[in-house]
Formats: C-alpha cells, structure tokens, sequence
C-alpha cells in the first residue's frame, strides 16, 4: 500500500477497522468494473453516514488523494475503475430505504441502495422507479444515477435523469449540499440535481437520493415481431415510435443476436433476420386498441410474424433470452468492444445498414440489440485481437462506427456513459465551447481534481 | 440614452436600423414585465440571426454593458426588466418554427415563437409540446425555457424542463455552443441543456431549442367537483394524486377564487367553499374506468357535487374562468403580491390551512389557486398599500408564508421563477454551498456579469 502512515491512521479515524482494508487482496476486488479495465487502489473504505463521507473528501482534498465513489462496478466504461489509485469509496453498505412515500409519489434512499430492491420494495405500495437497467439485480441506485441509466422501461417513463427529484452530496471541497426539492416541479435557482445525474462521480458524491415514482400500470400485452431482416425491422421501430401509443418496451435484436438468444432459450426464440420485443402496458380496457395501433404500425413490408405472448412464462423466455445476450457475447468474444451509441429513432434504419456496411469492410463482425425505441443501439464489435487483420482494423472500424452515428445526429452513450473508455471520442461528440464549460465546473465542484479523476473529461 | 456613440456605432454595425432603437418611447416598452417593476434600458435590439447574437455579446462585453434578453416580457418576477440598463435584445423577431420531426416527436425553433403558435402548428400532426402556461398566447418558448414554465398540464406531462431536448446558446463570453442532442436518451457529458433551462437569461442567451414532443390524446375528459371548504378539496387532491391514473390537469380554486370566476363565468360557476378543475385524457376505450377511478378518489367528506361538463363550451368556460382569475386579482388588488410556491401535494391541505391562518392574523386576505397536482399553489396577498395595518403587516406575512413552505418542505416557486423579486428569499431555499455552486457556474458561464445582471442569484 502506498498510503503515508499517517493518512492511514487518519482513515482510521473515520472508519472502523472492519470499514476499511489497505489489503491488496481486498482492493483486487474494487479494482475493476465490468469495463474489464483494472487499476489497484491503495485504500477502500465503506461509508454508512455521510458525514464520513465528509471527513473522507476533506481528507483525500488535504492530502490530495484521489477519490473513487463506487456503487456496484457494473458499469461498461471503467467509471469506477480507480485508475490514479487512492481510495476507492464503497457505498455497499449505505444501503437503507429511507421513506417510500406513496401519496408523493416518491422515495428517499440511500445510495448504495440495489435497484432491484427498490423495486422489489415499491411493488406492494403500487409504484416503481423507471431505470430498469438489465443490471438491476446488482447495480446501484447512486451508480444508475451516476451513469444516468436506463433501460427498456426508459422509453415511455424516461431514464434517471427524468425520475430523480434532489439529491444530497458531498462536492470536491469537501462540503455536503442540498439541491431539488421533494416536489414535482420547481423554479428556484440552477438545477444542480440534473447536473449530478450522468457525472460519473466526477462533481460530487452522492449520500442520498429522493427519487421520483410512477404509479404501476394495472395490466401489459407482450408481443415477438420477427422480420425477414434488420431493415425491416428496423423500419417498424420507426414506424411504431411515430405513432400516438408509446410502448413501455421496444427491444430490437439482429440475426446474430437472436442465434445467440436461441442458444440459450432454445426453439422458443424464432429463426429470423431480426426480432422485436414490444410492451404495450396501461389500463386493461385500453389495451386492445393499443395494441392494434402497435401491431399496424409494427406491420411493414418484411414482417415474418407478430406473436402476442400467451403467459407469463413465454414472456420471461422472451426476457431472460434478451438478458442473455450480453454475458453471451462476452463469452464467445471476451474482448468484444461494447458501445451503446444513440440517434434519432427514424435515423435507426440508416445506422442499421451503415453497421452492417462497417462490419463487411473491415471483416470484423457486428451484433446489434438494444433499446430500439430511444434509438439507444448496443453495437457489439466481435472483434478478437488474435486475428491480425481484425486487430489492425478495430481502431478505424470504431472511428467509423462513430462518424456514422454522427452524421446520422446521435452521440456517443445513450446509457452507459463516457467513463474512461469513451473519453477520448467527446471532442468528436461535444463541441469545444461546450467542452470548456464543463471542465470549468468540474473545476467549481472539484477544484483539486480529487474525484474520480481520468474520468468523463479527455485530458 | 446613455450608451457612447462609438458603442452605439458597433451597434448600428451588427443591427439594421429597423432592428435597433435608442428611442426611449420605444425602450419603454421593454422596460417591464408582469412584475410591474420598470427600469428604461439604453437600447433594444431584434436580433434574427445567432451571429448577431454573438457579436452582441461580445460588443456588450468589451464595453461591460448589461444584456438582458427578453421573450414577451410576460413573467412575474422582474426577470426580463434591465434593472441595470443597458440593452435588451428581444427576440420577438427570431420567430420561426424551424422544423417538425413528428417521427422523432420532436421540434426545432428559435427563441421567439409564442408557445401557442407552436402548438397550433404541431396539432396538424397529431403532437403538442407539454409546458402550457395560461399566457400561451403571448409567452415564448425562449421565455418558457428560461423560467421553466409549467402549466396546467405539467402534473402529467412534465414541466419545461422535462420536454427540451437540446439547445444553441451563446454564453457572456460571447462563444456559441449546442448542448444536448435531438434524440430521447444520453448519456454524454454533463448536462448543460438542463442547467440552461430555469437560468433566466443569467448564463447563456438562447438562439434555438429542439423540443421533445407528446402524442395528443385521442379524448378527454373534465370534471368539475366543488367542496364545502378548501380543506376538503385539499385533501381531494393529495387522494387524487396518490393513486394512479395520474390526470392531465388537476387545478384548484379557493372561495375568493370562485367568487371571482362567477363575477367573469356567471352562474355556470358554482358556489361553494373550494372548487378543482379536473382533466382526464387517454384512449376513449380506458376514459371510463379513468374516470371511475378519479371521481372515487375525489369524493372526500365535505365533496358538494362531482359534475362531468357535459359538452365543450361548458369545458371551455371552466377553463375561462380558470384564466381570468390571475388578471382579475390584478384588477381588485393591484399591488397584491403574487407567490407560486410549491409542497410535497401531500402537505397541500397543511398549505392551505397554515395560510388562512396566517391571513387572518394579518388581516391581508390571502386568495390561493393554481396547479394542485403538482402542490403548485398560487397565493395571492391581496395587500393594499394603502391600508396602513396591512403596509405595515405585508412584510411579515409574506416571510411566514415562506416559512410555512419550507416547514412543509416545499420551495419558493414552482413554476415562476426567481427574477428580481425573489432573489433575497434565495438563501432561505438553497443552502449556502448550493448558492456558492451556483455563483460559481454563473461565474463560469458569465465572467464579467453582463447577462442579465440582478436576477435570480442574490447579491
Ligand atoms: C449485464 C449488464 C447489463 C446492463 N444493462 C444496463 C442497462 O440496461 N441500462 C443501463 O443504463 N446500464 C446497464 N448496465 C450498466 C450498469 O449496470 C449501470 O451503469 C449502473 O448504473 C452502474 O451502477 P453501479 O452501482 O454498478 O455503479 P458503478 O459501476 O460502481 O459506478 C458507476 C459510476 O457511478 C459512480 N458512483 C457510484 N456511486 C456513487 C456515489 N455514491 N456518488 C457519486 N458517484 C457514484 C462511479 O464513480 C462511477 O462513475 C449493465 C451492466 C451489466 C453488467
Ligand atoms: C396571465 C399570465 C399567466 C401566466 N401563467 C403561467 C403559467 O400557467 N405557468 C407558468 O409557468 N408561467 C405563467 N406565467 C408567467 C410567464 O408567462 C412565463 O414565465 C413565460 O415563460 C415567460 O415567457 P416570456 O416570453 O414572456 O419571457 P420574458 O418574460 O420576456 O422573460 C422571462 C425570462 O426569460 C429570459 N429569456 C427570454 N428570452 C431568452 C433567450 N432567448 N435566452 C435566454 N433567456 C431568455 C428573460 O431574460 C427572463 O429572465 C403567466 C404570466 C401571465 C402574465
């Protein structure tokens, strides 16, 4: 451990000795995320109250020592990898549900709150909190917030940024601070709260949360849509986003991905050049006409079937196969590159083709899937670097998977953020006054740079 | 007129003749807003293009001239009034709707569109854009943007702040940038579009906005449901807001409130203690049981009578009345002060009791209204100057009014804003590291303090 003594007894001031571990064994464990990047930290403690949380920046600031808030190390992007060393903050024991409060449609949580367990806890109250990421078992509340998550509900209820009401947190100064209001409007001042959402930890950190609710829809329909190829599917993804009934989920898998999804459900999961999976939820009597309206607008030249899920089990099939996907591919292709690019839903079909044009050219295969009706696409570069013309032809594969999302008008993350992975692309992505703003506010909340530093920000 | 004749040269060399007046009888007509403070700028310029916007801000700050920017001058709080002098650039000129995207349900426009020229060019398409101020007609998206504005509709559709998804600004350091992006996710970067949006002009002057919008319901439906007092009809709307059909307007009215609406609607408005507006949209096939569900939750001890308007002239002198009410407050009561603050709606019935209470102690009767739904309430100190009891007592009041809001955890406004008559309240609703973030970004974004100096922040 490379901790001076006496930082080490300071620590030991504010966390008990079983709240705390300079063990190597121990830090190999906060050391990465599911980036599959990997740096050792020299410390990591695990906060319960906030004023430890405190007395923590304070000392990172007066030592300069960087500081890596972490929830569960589930992000893509090496957020939570603490790559300057220093400590890492664990917030896997400040995990109570502090106040669901129904009649305000809202709940107050600790951050290292699990965000299945929120929802687990929600359900009998008659409400949930929209992020869904497929990661829920296991990620965070202060990470989703952190990362601005999403996941298939986002597209009818939105993504963390829309359902966080306030927050409290500690900034780089070491100073705790207040910002929104337990109310579901506000005009009073800059909103410091949305700021804090999809900053990676790098403003400040987060000690409690007050987040919205939406009341559970009394009933949902589940439909397969299967398509004699990507275009058309990704055509009826169009087609369904620009009409009135906006489904609650509308996940898109490719060819590949749904041999993928076969191979681990089985014959259930159809032949097909692309699948949709579209959810349509509200009051029971509304449903039937909803559902017409999904299943006219999902019927484009191309369709192979739409099937209307009968039960409960074929519906989970359907889930547990589109869960899959993601440890499926890290299997067959462990050093896949990962990306959750973004763009106007009606620009999904050019992004489609334009992939599959990428891919042909420079010999690496592509799998698409995602969350087709934000037009949140993950593009998965099956890319092995044991082949030498896929491992000198990734880098501009991946320069041109991203002049493509570009000129198609989207961005960088629609979900996963910028991490340390996607940093060096944010020039292309953000313009340069822009830039230059938030590296100054980053300098505000964190004058000495303190927190999770090398990440979000190119150098 | 008080600007140098070689600045109000480089002036005449970014502006034509037609877009620039020094005049004060024009100036005048940009020296006020709905606030009824007036301070005469030096000059008013109509921009069109952003370039001239640029070059504006650069002129301003090479000469540390004060810039306010200004839509139709209709909020409450002193907001667009140059209490420094200097220019106003209004941009009532930079009025076109750029694009409608239906497909990606969204809209590209200048600053200067009136919110109800756009929903009236979005209706053709079957879409509308949330935030639906009362003064639709001659209000701004620019302005709605700034203020954060709300509306009616915002208990089921979100306020501004929830329907912009990118913006074009210029910052007081004269360099344009675009934050956000057309599509319905990101997760890239902090969130400057959000910081934009509530900043009243104080960071960055707004040359274009790309905004989400919501597919019209295909029906509606309004109730009227009148009370013995507003107690009741308090506790109707935090029952009402705790299940979950979640309605598209849920207004209130308090007895003066009504008296008033009958004096405008006659008869058709009935007598009782407290009365709600309130609307309930969605499939016609799920408006039924919709409507069951509202009318079970509103039928609170002390509810007089739950009347469906059985056609849309009824519907529409509901809403008249609703509308008149503001201007005729104005009228009886000129100098009232006017609030718009905002609780937890489950606090709403403590709201109204603390504030009966407290008018009868100062003798200042105190009319509330506004968007129950969202625990918005606007209060209305119908304070006569003129009257030395209530001159003496006004101040006080007003301090407990605001104290009881923030006992209630709510904050000081809702949907208005802060401007300048509320910004020496601030310290009370925003802690103070909260305030000092806040001058830090503004610092960032504004280094010598040109835009719009005076608002928002206190000194
Ligand atoms: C199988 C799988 C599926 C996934 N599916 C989705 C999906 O559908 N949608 C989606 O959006 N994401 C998804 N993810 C990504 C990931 O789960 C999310 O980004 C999640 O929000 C990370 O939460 P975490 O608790 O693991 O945070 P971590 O990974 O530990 O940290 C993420 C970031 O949050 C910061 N952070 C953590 N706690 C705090 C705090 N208290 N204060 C300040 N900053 C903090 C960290 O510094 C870091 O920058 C998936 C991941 C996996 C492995
Ligand atoms: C009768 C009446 C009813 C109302 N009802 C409601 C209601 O229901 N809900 C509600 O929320 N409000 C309501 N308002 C308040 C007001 O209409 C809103 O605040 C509106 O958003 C102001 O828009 P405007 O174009 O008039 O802006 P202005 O009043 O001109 O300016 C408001 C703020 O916006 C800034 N601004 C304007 N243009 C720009 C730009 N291009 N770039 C940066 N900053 C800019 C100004 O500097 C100022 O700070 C009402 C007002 C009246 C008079």
């Amino acid at each position: 451990m490379s901790l001076p003594t006496s930082t080490r007894t300071a620590l030991g001031a504010i966390f008990a000795a079983d709240a705390l571990s300079t063990e190597p064994a121990e830090c190999l464990a906060y050391a990465y995320d599911n980036s599959r990047r990997e740096s050792l930290p020299d410390a990591v403690v695990f906060p319960t109250r906030e004023e430890q949380v405190v007395a923590l920046v304070r000392l990172c600031r007066e030592h300069a020592i960087p500081l890596t808030a972490r929830g569960r190390g589930t992000n893509t992007t090496g957020a939570s990898v603490p790559v300057s060393a220093g400590i890492v903050a664990s917030f896997e024991r400040m995990n109570r549900i502090l106040r669901i409060d129904p009649d305000n449609r809202m709940a107050v949580v600790e951050p290292g709150v699990l965000n299945a367990d929120l929802q687990a806890a929600l359900k009998p109250h008659g409400f949930f909190w929209a992020p869904d990421p497929t990661s829920a078992p296991y990620c965070s509340i202060a990470g989703n917030i952190a990362c601005n998550a999403g996941g298939p509900r986002a597209v009818k209820y939105g993504a963390t940024r829309d359902n966080v009401l306030a927050l409290r947190a500690v900034n780089g100064r070491g100073e705790s601070f207040r910002c929104g209001k337990p109310t579901s409007k506000g005009a009073t001042g800059y909103d410091l709260t949305r700021l804090l959402v999809g900053s990676e930890g790098t403003l400040a950190v987060i000690t409690e949360a007050t987040l919205k609710l939406t009341p559970l829809a009394s009933d949902k329909r589940t439909l397969r849509a299967t398509y004699v190829d990507i275009g058309a599917a990704a055509s009826a993804v169009a087609r369904i986003m620009a009409q009135p009934v906006t489904p609650c989920a509308l996940e898109y898998m490719d060819d590949q991905a749904l041999r993928l999804a076969r191979n681990h459900a089985g014959g259930s999961i159809p032949e097909a050049g692309a699948m949709l999976i579209i959810e349509i939820d509200g009051e029971t009597d509304a449903l039937p006409s909803a559902v017409a309206a999904i299943r006219k607008a999902a019927s484009v030249d191309g369709l192979l079937e739409l099937h209307a899920a009968s039960d409960a089990a074929e519906v989970a099939t359907l889930w547990a196969a589109r869960k899959a996907l993601s440890p499926a591919l890290r299997t067959i292709a462990p050093n896949k590159i990962n990306e959750d690019v973004v763009v106007p839903v009606s620009r999904v079909p050019d992004l489609i083709a334009g992939l599959r044009d990428i891919s042909l050219r420079h010999g690496i295969p592509i799998v698409t899937f995602g969350h087709a009706g934000n037009g949140n696409i993950h593009v998965n570069l099956l890319y092995r670097p044991e082949d030498p013309t896929q491992a000198a032809n990734a880098p501009a594969c991946l320069s041109e998977v991203f002049d493509l999302v570009f000129a198609l008008d989207g961005t960088l993350s629609g979900e996963h953020g910028i991490g340390l992975v996607k940093r060096e692309f944010m020039p292309r992505a953000i313009d340069a006054v822009s830039l230059d703003l938030m590296r100054r506010i980053k300098a505000q909340f964190d004058p000495d740079g303190i927190l999770n530093p090398g990440k979000l920000l190119p150098d």
